[in-house]
């Protein structure tokens, strides 16, 4: 039995802890928050308690800690945890500072504990699926990975602030499906990306409308395409193109109920927020990683990914500072 | 909050344990079963204790029971619950002779408890929205509904025995979802059926292979086929054709991955198995419960419906048996 | 080189001389109609000459004749160009009448001449490939055969009026597929049918809303659903479950657009009308005549597929007349 | 009546030869081959004469030529054919060189003649449609532009010397769908590329594989994937995402049979090849280009349209050299 605490009552804590409550492994001992009604509340929910971080770490029944918090506490809690000797669950990013990341890593590294990077949707089932078949060699060798993302809807102005903008908010999930189904790490990055959705994200300097090309030394591509508004719902599809075939994952749709009128034949939309869409995968990524503690083989994705993910995302933002290809070292 | 009593600790029995257990206005309190390990098991599984029948329906703190234990006890334990005052959850049939639903029936009536008969399908998410569609007029009148319903494969000639054949154990389902899809009662059940699947159907006196059609007085029609085998999985489909248009609900797939290759263009097969692709349905069926109890509202489907259902299945099997039309009362 | 006679310049007709115009084996030679202005423009058009029926059966160049005339004239033209000893295409159907088609094909008989019977659908692409693959048992054996076949509009109540209703007009042409599919005589025919779609049909006695069973001896079992009309264009899908599988054909867009907004993702409606739906069978169609002509194997579907054909039309109507199932001699 | 001479009986000048003779405004009159055997035969076909292109340009009942021959002589026939007062229809390319291209347009400018330049896949329907959607704003404004377009195989090294290359031979097919769709000249081209389909190709200094990604000054962008061989068939798909809604033209299989097994839900293939997929494309392109030629409107896509095609083409190319973005003078 895992004792797990969570760090953030928030949104996406909310789910880690109804995962956590429901494994049959695991126990969600303590839920920390600055804002006590929130750690209070979920508290409740799950039978957990409330507790600051300093009891959390100083608890030795606790294993696990899952880190939901704000963004910008991510890097410092990693490492008390680390410090700790806890495994750790944190969501992504790790830090929106690549420099931040690696000294980060470092410390995780001197430690020896385990850390899991939250991509979730390297555990959707459909894109699991897709990335046994290409391992499989399903499709033969792997030639251009197409990725099409795309929010419902822009977050509000007040997100962005902080956000760290496009690549490393949204792209980056994007950085590491392509990375995880190239199978080999890119050596350019090409960025081009507009400000066309809303004008409050324009004023931030920010963009809302890109294409990403990645290429690697052997001649394989990726493309993505990104929008932070699709009016018909969550926009996630992915397509690899091999020397043997074509993957392709497509959208979900709320429903599968079909309208054939004089007006068309009318399919549901995509369901429409990442929670619902990726619910399993939440579910299943947490599981990935209870079942690689208990069996002491490694976990993935790590903080390396994390790290390898946003260093695309910054090579994407100096392509469209500069309005040149950037060159990765191998 | 209401406490529960759960019948039955089988395969459904836990699929309704685990509902009630995660709704936020639920305890599950007592696991009644026969066979004290699967009762023990589960109970403990969802913290609650294990009781006998008359324990559970003697304890003035339950006010709900969930009935999902062999079919031959439904309608013993129906009217139990109902004269301990209970409100009553029941999975399909009441029982398979229509006299004593009949006398169920008449003993819900006189004790005054709300009694939901568990046509789970109704909950579907993609088959509810089918039906507002249809209520609201979307596609005008209602013409021919056309429901495909085939399992992924037979079940053991055990199980076959008991279960009163394929139009009370399986088609009933069909049945009701007709019903209510015509929003009109039935005058007219023709069948036609064969044993193609299994020979241990056949041996049994059962079918696996059938057409149903169903005609109402003002004009609609429906026709139900069936088969007890569908090596792509679970075929559960339905379509309606209106005066102004078509609605149907297709298959979910297992996943939305497609390969495309020299094979053609392959898509995931349909959900094999009716636990996962009714799972979403039996969550929402008992949430629907438990808000109709909190609102005094009615609760569908109900006794009623489960007597219709069952009615149309013997005319059914009467038309089978005699190779003619079968005429109902209106 | 085959000289064709093409009787009767309509709608249908049209269809039939420009694939005979275009096939390199043939020659459009005489266009016959009554009304000579359409012969005329017709005869023009494919550099034919209008010529009276004795002309042209007189003629001895002439090895084919190609009947799209009235359908009241179909038997009696079958008969004077199978004395005169031309190779015969006639639209379906041969008569309105069992007796008179019965007279008709003993006429054929006799004289030994070819006749090929105008059911266009089992040339159509998606339609043979099917039945292919049903013949060589890529879903093991049949089952259930499952039939939608809607009309896109009613016809005029002057058409109605000789069309001999929706049995023999219409469903005469599922009645073939299922004939064609099932590779088995139907025993048993039960119809159900409303008007529901035009109260002129009602006026006439007419119905436009029907549901068709169909059995074998063997089990295997069909059902055809028909409307007069289907908001969203030309409804035309077949379905074959078989003990490894099923096998659809599905609607034909009338383009592949795709448009995802707030309003769902829509797309394009089934083609509209019938000869845009199967301007490929009828290309086909008479494609398959000639081939068989020139290598003098045996044309399908002949004069019997339409004498059965008609059988389980009249067998339909029976059974709607008297409410019960009709039973037909092996 | 149109009477038209065509230059070049090979593969694609039949296809226009037959459209030709097809059309109810034209007549095919000379065909133009130094092949003679392939001439003769093709205007036999079609009650045409053979002819030298003296003949046929000096015969002044000539009033339109197509040209289909091969690539290195398309200017010179097109700045022959102006001369003589012709309109022209001209398979793309102009010419492989710009300078080459820019100078016969200036001769067709100075004779005032029309051309027209086989872009056919404006003509198909379901891309007509979606550029008419665009136009009508039915899904906002512009903002990504996504075309996949891949070859079934790989042409023979043979062709592919005299070919231009990847980016001059096929994506200008693209490069023009980009123009048309985005209603903008893009102001920058990056091209990644690869060789990975065939050695063959690689020896030759060209490439297989591609993304080609375009911006525009009003931020709207464009990317094209393009690969010589998808092994399951002529892979054309276009998706337009904009402010209000997604449009998108899909794939067309080469048959509506879909067969759900045990091995999955498979449909099949899209068309293999284009003149199957663009047959319609290629029919309406030539009646787009008489209705304009007897309203005398002007026609689409002209020379410019070729010019600027293999602009784009030109900067791909030079991007993949230069391994960086290229500016275009707007």
């Amino acid at each position: 039995m895992y004792n797990v605490a969570l760090f953030g009552a928030g949104r996406i804590g909310q789910i880690h802890a109804a995962n956590i409550a429901a494994h049959p492994d695991c126990r969600l001992q303590y839920v920390v928050d600055l804002y006590q009604p929130a750690a209070q509340a979920l508290a409740e929910k799950f039978g957990a308690q409330v507790a600051t971080a300093e009891q959390a770490l100083n608890d030795s029944s606790i294993q696990l800690v899952a880190i939901c918090s704000a963004t910008n506490t991510h890097a410092d809690l990693i490492e008390a945890a680390a410090r700790a000797g806890k495994a750790i669950f944190c969501e992504k990013p790790v830090d929106l500072s690549l420099e931040r990341v690696e000294r980060c890593l470092a410390t995780v590294k001197e430690t020896g504990v385990t850390l899991m990077v939250g991509f979730n949707r390297r555990f959707d089932p459909s894109m699991a699926q897709l990335q046994q078949s290409l391992a499989a060699g399903e499709i033969g060798q792997t030639e251009i990975v197409t990725i099409s993302s795309r929010d419902p809807g822009a977050p509000p102005a007040e997100y962005l602030k902080t956000s760290g903008g496009l690549f490393r908010d949204m792209t980056i999930h994007d950085f590491d499906m392509a990375r995880w189904l190239l199978q080999e790490e890119p050596v350019t990055v090409y960025a081009s990306a507009s400000s066309l959705v809303d004008p409050a994200i324009k004023a931030l300097g920010d963009i809302d409308t890109a294409i990403v090309t990645l290429t690697c030394a052997s001649g394989k591509m990726a493309v993505i395409t990104n929008s932070r508004r699709a009016t018909y719902g969550y926009d996630q599809r992915i397509e690899v193109h091999g020397s043997e075939g074509m993957l392709a994952v497509t959208n979900l749709p709320e429903s599968s109920l079909v309208k054939s009128s004089l007006s068309g034949v009318v399919a549901q939309k995509p369901m429409y927020f990442f929670l619902q869409r990726y619910a399993e995968a939440y579910r299943l990524e947490f599981a990935s990683l209870i079942t690689h503690l208990k069996s002491g083989t490694a976990v993935t994705p790590g903080g390396e990914d994390g790290l390898q993910a946003l260093r695309l995302a910054d090579a994407a933002l100096a392509s469209l500072t500069s309005g040149e290809v950037v060159r990765l070292k191998a």
